[in-house]
């Protein structure tokens, strides 16, 4: 990876000027509660004490999984290239969302199990036909899974905003998602899974089995980037490169879901300092989510029982970054406005 | 009380047809979460599966309160006439937010103890120079009261929109709300009580104190609209006044942090339909918020510890709104999108 970055929490001079300005705005100190906090972070990731938001975008990962021949998904893996004609004809959730929230939306197909031909709207960046079943073999050769990642590194070089948006589309990668946090975080298969589009109760269990006899007959797999050769999706390790090289350029991540977060676990296990970029947009309804954000020391904007993906979280999430950055550069403060300071109760 | 409105959720037959919208979009059934529950009550609200949002706006009441001669609050009484000055220059919070998401803003004086004089911006509304302290006597006669929940009607009654936040400033008002929330939900005071603008552990204590005193010298008011006279303000009786006129008039109601929702208590007293209007748009830090909300069976879209008031809170989730009325409106079906249902898994 010759991806490096600082950790920009190092940057203990310009954070303690933010906390100046943050403070001296004319409301109780600390009241605007963790707004005060993403106000903080976005200027210290763009090392500056007026940082602004300019050109965001959400890049839409979609690609199809082997894993799905053992039955781990409550729906047919067509659906991932009709959600992507769907996301095409601007008919979904995150269609929806980005608009309503002046964001720029880019799908990409990442490795769907369908021939699109050229399309308008649609970054072919087709890595292969879906991954192999990792109940079988790894799902990507070692090979695969790096061409995956530079891809979704080539693609953020390619953007000019300084906020970008992962989201993603796949049948299946709940399953892979949940084998990568075992995987990478200790924690047991059973408090990984979930029901992803909508599984019975067996439905999580065979999952689970599923993902259990995986690990099981891959145990050779211990380092990241074998982790997510192994068991992830062509989708995740394009988000993973994307978001590697996004936090080199500076830019805010907005993590959405259970399997952004998935790509982001892995990002993170190769470059900790991202961590210091990423802005998390909610806490899914997904099983295992919650518990990856603790993982991740990460503390989410939304707690509306998503679990939809598309990186829908990420759109409704934009609103609030833009009143961070707005709220440090447009109040007015004790002085300015002459507004008295705290007595002394 | 000359209002009467029928609950909403009494509709089962047009509850029925929203679901069925709901449910047919393209999305795992119930993905959506707490977006999918608010596009269902706006629906019902507005007796429509077509739903929309038209202007959408906040009023700011602000008012003075007797009882600051106490001493329970950590900012000096000046601050109340000093933010009005702020609102009116665009420099407060609520300012920024409402600008960000286009959302009109009006700020009402309900009874600041200062004289603006006639001002462009400023809708004068005053009742009285601040309220008497409730320490030694009721803040508020019934008549004045009374007025002063006329005038909140009166106000709504000029409105266009569909859509009405409420917010507040006032010096000491977290202490009258807390008297309110005690009197009218039975919780001990000690767990009414919180920081307001930044009280110290003693200062907590003391106001908590001043709080016990004052409900055993006025222990003869217990109707919801004497209590409201005896610990209220006149930002508090404008806002249940202009609440209940919302809600007759078939508005949502946008209900902001730990004043307005003690506002809300008393006018859900008088007429208990009113919380069928009511979205609830954040969990404040202040202590007491969180009982408050489950006391009315609340569950509030946002967690960000806001603790500004101002009507912040009720800014900041209305994109949530939006998107709620967007997402039925916009997205495709399963059926006219072509994507397959779910199988059996």
């Amino acid at each position: 990876m010759p991806i490096s970055y600082i950790p920009v929490t190092a940057n203990t001079s310009l954070a303690g000027e933010l906390d100046h300005l943050i403070n001296h705005k004319t409301k109780p100190l600390g009241s605007l509660g963790h707004l005060e906090t993403l106000a903080r972070q976005i200027g210290l990731i763009q090392q500056s004490t007026q940082p602004a938001i300019t050109g965001p975008a959400i890049i839409v990962f979609a690609a199809d999984h082997g894993v799905v021949a053992e039955g781990i998904s409550a729906y047919p893996q067509d659906v991932t290239w009709q959600m992507v004609e769907n996301f095409l004809a601007n008919g979904a959730a995150i269609n929806v969302f980005a608009r309503q929230n002046n964001c720029a939306l880019y799908i990409v197909d990442a490795g769907v199990k369908h021939a699109f031909g050229p399309r308008d709207g649609l970054l072919d960046r087709k890595q292969g036909p879906g991954t192999r079943n990792f109940a079988a073999e790894p799902a990507m050769t070692a090979q695969e899974c790096a061409s995956a990642m530079q891809a979704g590194m080539d693609l953020v070089d390619t953007l000019q905003g300084n906020v970008l948006g992962f989201g993603e589309m796949g049948i299946g990668n709940t399953t892979a998602a949940a084998a990568l946090m075992h995987k990478l975080t200790g924690t047991p298969v059973a408090k990984c899974v979930g029901a992803g589009t909508g599984l019975s109760a067996d439905g999580v269990l065979h999952k689970q089995r599923v993902i259990e006899a995986a690990v099981a007959k891959h145990a050779g797999a211990i380092e990241p980037l074998d982790v997510l050769a192994t068991f992830g999706g062509f989708e995740i390790a394009m988000m993973a490169g994307a978001m590697l090289k996004a936090a080199e350029r500076r830019m805010v991540l907005l993590i959405d879901g259970f399997i952004v977060s998935s790509a982001l676990l892995v990002a993170a296990r190769l470059q900790p300092a991202i961590l210091d970029y990423c802005v998390f947009a909610h806490c899914s309804d997904e099983n295992g989510h919650r518990q990856l954000l603790a993982s991740l020391d990460a503390r989410p904007l939304l707690q509306l029982d998503l679990r939809l993906g598309e990186g829908t979280g990420s759109a409704l999430a934009l609103p609030l970054l833009h009143a961070a950055v707005n709220f440090l550069d447009q109040m007015a403060t004790f002085g300015s406005a002459q507004v008295s300071e705290k007595s002394a109760h």
